[in-house]
């Protein structure tokens, strides 16, 4: 049924008016919402970002070029319309939500924000694990919940952490069973000296958890409560049959949980970008997904995916409303005289 | 001044809420358009989509692997709101004019559509010019007519013409000073057969006009009327500080020639997309224009420049909409304590 449905939006797009597969990768998008939605003539519909916001403990052991102040900071800025992913979400009608997965200072209640604290920011996982299996169950549950109080068929991914990237390169390298130092970058922009602390700094981290390997044992020791949080929204969505929008390395990381945890659900993915930060090539190529820009974006936050996200919209328009050549009378190929053969 | 102002751009994307630099490319994007416009907060205003169409004599030669007739069809097209160009210029809001360059057959008027023809096709470039002095130098002049008469600050270009392929390898080999095999590609779709014989009839067309090495001796000689007319557009709408959104190998090889004879016309370019058609990444290349997307596309029409617009939109809005560091109150780089440097 699958294969007989595929057979039919690859025949439609071959009938549009352009020579076969000349619209080259948007046509491969194309197919892949269609495939996600079911539907040949597909409409994207009330499309949401989502982003997760926490700390980490590993902060603390000076693994990011920022201070841990600045999630609970961008948070603020992102609900009052100053960030990257507030003008992008405004300038593509994307409906934006913030959650609150744990961030250390905590917030007034406003508009936009969805209060999910596991805790004030994850323990130090130099010490122990990130998280506890109980409160990354939470996150996790938390992250199914909060989609299934969303609208819309499609939901696009993004994030805030001060350390972050850390968690993405441990899980990376434990989950793709990939070298660490591959996997380590300079993240949001640590010059030279700082990379190579960052990396002895979570080379540690990977030895103290030696023993977490199963999926959720990984993302419990070295994960953070917003990429817990992704990973149940990207399981959700996935299981809705919503088209889910990656962003960049870090939720990146959770679709690679979630992966591991149910395989399928990158049939439901896109991959908006491949960043600047190395680690995310190797990440895609684990997913075997092929990202639409590649900008040098290292900001996170989900402006990759809105970026991107009007390449969903021109995809599906192809597909609608786009004539084929007996309806628009234009001759095909084969038909060309001698002359022309 | 122009370095000031440069700098001015540089400082207000450096204060912007995120890392420096982690807009990756769409900051140098940007940029530009605050250079072409003259304006740190750059608006794009009433963008108009410039499809110019026109016949080519050497389609009669088996260069191209649809008939000449798809030339006229897709004219309709265009105008009945069918083609990839018309679903993506509706989707962006983008304002559409077709031009009748030099079709063979000629239409009837219709809104949307400009006649501007030269004759119904140009010669065939194997036996004489594709087109007079006098010809080409008319189409010039029509380009620059019609934008004159266009609203709005941003010009994006799109052509039709079956066989244009042809004229736009020719004008890369000759004003590039590169080998005509390597300009030469399968346009819509030739197939080895097809490709091997395209570039022996090219091969021959270059012989034959050996003498034609200026700009626009070369335009007459081997361009086309879209081609030429084109390159009005381009000259004028470079003048009047617009920013112009090239699309794939055709309208690049129109800019080549603008470029030819006025290279300050690039500053005003930004290269949407690097096709599938292998002569493109050349002719990027030559005009030093680094390409937003590179997705495959091999479809012309102004499809490529369609699907980045909303990339050049997003520059803008990053510009204008972003708060900085001081009006959010987020903590610097250079503020981290030293437990997160």
């Amino acid at each position: 049924r699958d294969a007989a449905f595929t057979a039919e939006v690859l025949r439609l797009l071959d009938n549009k008016t352009k020579p076969v597969g000349a619209l080259g990768r948007l046509e491969a998008l194309a197919l892949r919402i269609a495939q996600v939605l079911g539907d040949a003539q597909p409409v994207l519909r009330e499309p949401q970002m989502l982003v997760c916001a926490g700390d980490h403990g590993l902060a603390g052991r000076g693994v990011s070029a920022y201070p841990a102040d600045v999630t609970w900071q961008m948070v603020h800025n992102f609900l009052s319309g100053g960030a990257a992913v507030s003008v992008l979400a405004r300038q593509h009608a994307l409906a934006l939500t913030v959650v609150d997965c744990g961030v250390r200072r905590e917030f007034e209640p406003q508009p936009g924000l969805l209060v999910r604290r596991i805790a004030p920011g994850t323990a130090d996982a130099l010490v122990q694990g990130a998280m506890t299996p109980e409160q990354c169950a939470q996150a996790i549950a938390n992250g199914r919940e909060i989609v299934r109080g969303l609208p819309g068929n499609a939901l696009l991914l993004g994030e805030m952490g001060i350390g972050n990237s850390s968690s993405a390169a441990l899980l990376l390298a434990r989950l793709g069973g990939l070298d660490l130092a591959q996997c380590v970058g300079p993240g949001t922009g640590l010059d030279a000296t700082g990379l190579r602390h960052k990396r002895e700094v979570l080379s540690e981290v990977l030895a103290r958890h030696e023993q977490a390997r199963s999926p959720l044992d990984a993302l419990a020791a070295l994960g953070g409560f917003e990429i817990a949080t992704l990973v149940g929204a990207v399981l959700e969505a996935a299981s809705q049959r919503r088209v889910i929008v990656v962003d960049g390395f870090i939720t990146g990381a959770a679709v690679l949980v979630a992966h591991a945890l149910q395989p399928w659900v990158t049939q439901r993915c896109v991959a908006s970008h491949e960043s600047a930060e190395p680690g995310h090539a190797l990440l895609l190529h684990q997913l075997g997904l092929s990202p639409l820009l590649r900008l040098d974006l290292r900001l996170g936050e989900g402006s990759g995916a809105a970026l991107a996200w009007p390449l969903l919209v021109s995809a599906c328009a192809i597909l609608r409303e786009m004539a084929s050549f007996d309806s628009a009378g234009v001759s095909r190929q084969s038909e060309a005289g001698g002359g022309t053969a």
